[in-house]
């Protein structure tokens, strides 16, 4: 079968490689139907991700159809349409059974899929602790409407669900690409009275607003943010903050938007340290939850997509055929003509 | 000016009295511009509600203008819209300390107003500790929509905001009255995957429906409650059951319909004891949470409604002047055409 | 090998057995080293227990060392010390990822060793998913130390840990017996300001006070328990109650020495059906958390034995050997000699 | 009357100074009987403390006798022993109302005591808004019991409140000075299985380890730290790490100590920013909360003195008369003889 293969720093390649099997018991078969391409992608070609296997099939966002089980795979069978946790996990160590999933201390555990084992742009793929690692799309959710289920959406809703956010309280959220927007769907289950989101392009903060929960829209180079956030909250600053554009200005802008007291949530995926300047926000009491996604709720966001509560099939922005999964790689490195996420179908 | 006067038992007259004057430097005299009539003025009336004071006008359910502040009132000043909160309270007890209003330990506080000093079915009042018991209507909301915010309303809002309901739950309201209807508005805030409004007034169900957030409704007298809720649920239960009707058999099918370890708001006021049958729910796990409101949330509340996230103006089926309040008294406490709640005029 | 099995209802019998063989690969086989008689086990004999199989042998509170374990065993090896939790769970289900591990939806799961499975008053015992129902005893505990974690202590445990007790609360624990010694030794890990015990026997009163954290024991019999906590606690009323005794007149009295918005944790195990009055408890909002045990924090248990935190040896009032154990019943069903806990050794 | 007062950088002089008098109805007067010096006074003298005003006395922990009550102060009465928060507060803005008292609104509001109003290192002190600035102190508790309530004990039983402790955690305070050892104090109500304490001076380790409840003590001069952690906690890390020292090296050992998802609580006042390495914690998902005390829990922590749960008295090192308290201050500041803390009476 076709995939894309991460070579070395700088080196994805579309190449040939051997259809998987099943490795163990709980091992299952999933026939990828719609991939994605996420920014975790392009952190491995830049070589930005100590841990990923040169030789590794990239891609960690897709769904599909198990077409083969392991003996001690309980709850699937070949047939069942899936979505894939992005999250190996087995289940039963410490970190697993207090829901830290990402902390999983199987050696497979953690990130894996698409960086130490192979991932999810090909066409067939082996999914360990299938139990776990995989959940049952209901009938009426289309493969578009769940293709974020496992990975960027997972993140937006944990991201929205450690925030601690009240009804009538004032979030902002910082980015509006890919993983902002995920989060922002999310923030809205919260009954928020405004959420205020930040981005630097246009065409993204129209999207939160139109399609999104955006009640207000800022521009960083037009507006000052802290002072509409300010002048939305009686000068008291937002309730909850929610990092997700990952820069040296929006972290500090994150803390300073905050009202004392405030969740300041770091979803994003930094590439440098930041500066905490303890003294000048000494008082303002701030809580600051840092990480990555633990990726166990997606049985629940699958039913708030099939009630209508959630819906992120307005990312998909461009469609490629697998064949052509290197040109959606250009347009989506180089965030060309608007682009959110791309859907690749095999 | 003319009130409606509790005499005694059976006897609610519509008389003069005399305009109220501050008493403490803390009052404020609010003018009516729309109330309502309760249940619980119903209780009054039926001598259900003995720590209610013969000779007092009753109505706790208003909100008015603010004409006259005493010294010490810090926020309010003649001419600000205000919503009216059922509970009094002092701010500075130990039950206040603690959010816990409905307890302040002052000699008038908790539910005095229309019960134990005079309250709102009149064109003037009096509010003690004005600071608390009021809250600024913003210009864009109506009287008729901030109408229950200081009481069913509250109600509703403190009934959700106790359940721990998470997003993606299953929550079973019981009841689709006005206290029902206004816990229905505020469940929704919470992101659940389906609301189960149980009602056996087929008029209320549509309200529901229609109106309010009821993905399912279920009128027990021709389906099977507790199987309604099994096949919603995988066969597990509700994951929170907020009971909103006070009756011994809305009693039993609370915990019935409530899967193990789930929350069960007992929000209703009942006339009676009720049997709690721990050998038959051993191990069931469930957590009930009982009692009255506590009514500090409505300045949360006008926000949600302000910016539309809550909406309760449906509950308005009928409108009476106030010198025609005892014709909207005989339509709400038989029930007839259709009545889930009248609102009166002066 | 010799067992105390049940027959039927008034009929337990102390007969020869089979030894027991492993019946699944995550089974293990302990060697009882030392076990004890529970008041589960008199409700058995009674025929109060509708679920217990006649022919099963009882006990489900013990210790001892693995003898054998299952392929499938992935922690414990041959002469491995270890506690038995009373709750048999898979932990995959939906209750056992949530913690809610007495409502594993497993067919053995629950209260299964001991009433539908052959428990622990013998030599040996299948152990099914004995990676959750095990947990390794440190070298430092010995086994009248450890032998109460898998049941009554975990009982205690779990009540204390979900009564939401604060530093400097005042307790209540109506009752003093096997289950409220527990609860006592545990209360005490939270920080309390006054713990008060009630009870009716006094040698049981002087235990809480000797040994346990009970910094004021009263007797009902000789004194108003009401009085005694509004007294001690301002005229308000206990932060918590937790209620281990079971009758009437303590589940009356556990609301009513309640303050309001109190938590009163019903761990009891109750034989009939009780009154809650709701019109006399309106506006006192108190929380009723009911059930019983979910037994997951036995190694935190273990660890805080092993520290010295908690200790309930003293609960040992009564050594019996295997052959003796029907003495041990009579003296235990009949609470003679001021027993508390009868510890059997094989 | 005799005062120390801050005259500007680095010049704290003990002079004359006249007697306070009520300004507010809410004001009381009080009368030093026992007052300390803390680090934040040394932090004053440096000029590092941007709000201190020239010409305030200085002094903020410290407890007296009220000698004068303005007409609006309900709860206390000349005569009445007290402790004083450090945090002045109105108790009715919109954070005094959630518990963050020290972001109160009022212009007076915050820490204003010895700081930006006359404090208590003299005779006689004025206490604006005295029935939330006083707390009365039992009569089996002594003055120097209570010394410390008001601020840095105060920080150590909000540090600790704050945390999420569950029993059997491991918890890791770094430094073991006036702060660390509090917040040791404190960390014991939680039920920890192990305590860790962290300081490069011996004789603090040794108190720590004599009378608070330290059970493991490491100087990171001869080992390293998080070598003891790791092997103390079967390789994870510590549940909750606790920062009272403030370098930028137990900064870092704070979030390196730390178990994925523990609780790193920022407690210390810090000169400097610190680097935050998200690159190098991600995954790990840590939880940072900063800040200072939310001083509002002062009666619970005299409740926990007199019944004998926290005692501090082992922190007074030295005594000085007030005529000698420039003594005091050469010793504190330059950390001879020892020193934890000084009292000073006058």
């Amino acid at each position: 079968m076709k995939a894309v293969v991460y070579k070395g720093k700088g080196d994805f390649r579309f190449e040939e490689h051997p259809v998987p099997k099943l490795l163990d018991s709980r091992d299952a078969i999933v026939k990828v139907t719609l991939a994605s391409i996420c920014s975790s992608d392009i952190h491995i070609k830049h070589g930005a991700v100590p841990k990923a296997v040169p030789g590794t099939i990239v891609g960690h966002e897709f769904v599909g159809e198990v077409v083969e089980a392991g003996s001690g795979v309980k709850n699937f069978r070949p047939g069942d349409r899936v979505t894939v946790n992005v999250e190996t996990f087995c289940g039963e160590c410490y970190f697993c059974k207090r829901g830290f999933v990402n902390n999983c201390q199987n050696p497979d555990g953690g990130w894996a899929l698409g960086c130490r084992i192979d991932g999810g742009q090909t066409e067939y793929v082996r999914i360990p602790f299938a139990d776990n690692g995989l959940n049952r799309i209901p009938d009426e959710v289309s493969d578009e409407q769940a293709l974020f289920v496992g990975d960027i959406l997972a993140t937006g809703y944990w991201a929205a669900s450690i925030s601690e956010i009240r009804p009538a309280d004032t979030v902002v959220v910082l980015g509006a690409g890919p993983t902002g927007l995920c989060v922002l769907e999310c923030v809205k289950l919260y009954g928020p009275e405004k959420v205020i989101v930040v981005d630097t392009m246009e065409d993204r903060l129209a999207l939160a607003k139109e399609h999104g929960a955006a009640d207000i829209t800022v521009n960083p180079l037009r507006e000052n943010v802290e002072e509409v956030v300010l002048a939305n909250t009686q000068g008291r600053g937002a309730d909850v903050v929610i990092e997700a554009a990952g820069g040296a200005d929006t972290f500090t802008t994150a803390w300073k938007v905050a009202r004392p007291n405030a969740i300041v949530c770091i979803v994003a995926l930094y590439e440098e340290a930041q500066s905490l300047p303890l003294p000048d926000m000494y008082g303002k009491n701030l809580i600051f939850k840092t990480g990555g996604v633990d990726a166990n709720a997606c049985e629940e966001i699958l039913k708030l997509i099939a009630c209508g509560k959630i819906d992120t099939t307005y990312l998909i922005t461009h469609r490629k055929k697998l064949a052509d999964i290197m040109e959606g790689y250009q347009i989506f490195e180089n965030k060309r003509d608007g682009v959110i996420k791309v859907a690749i179908e095999p």
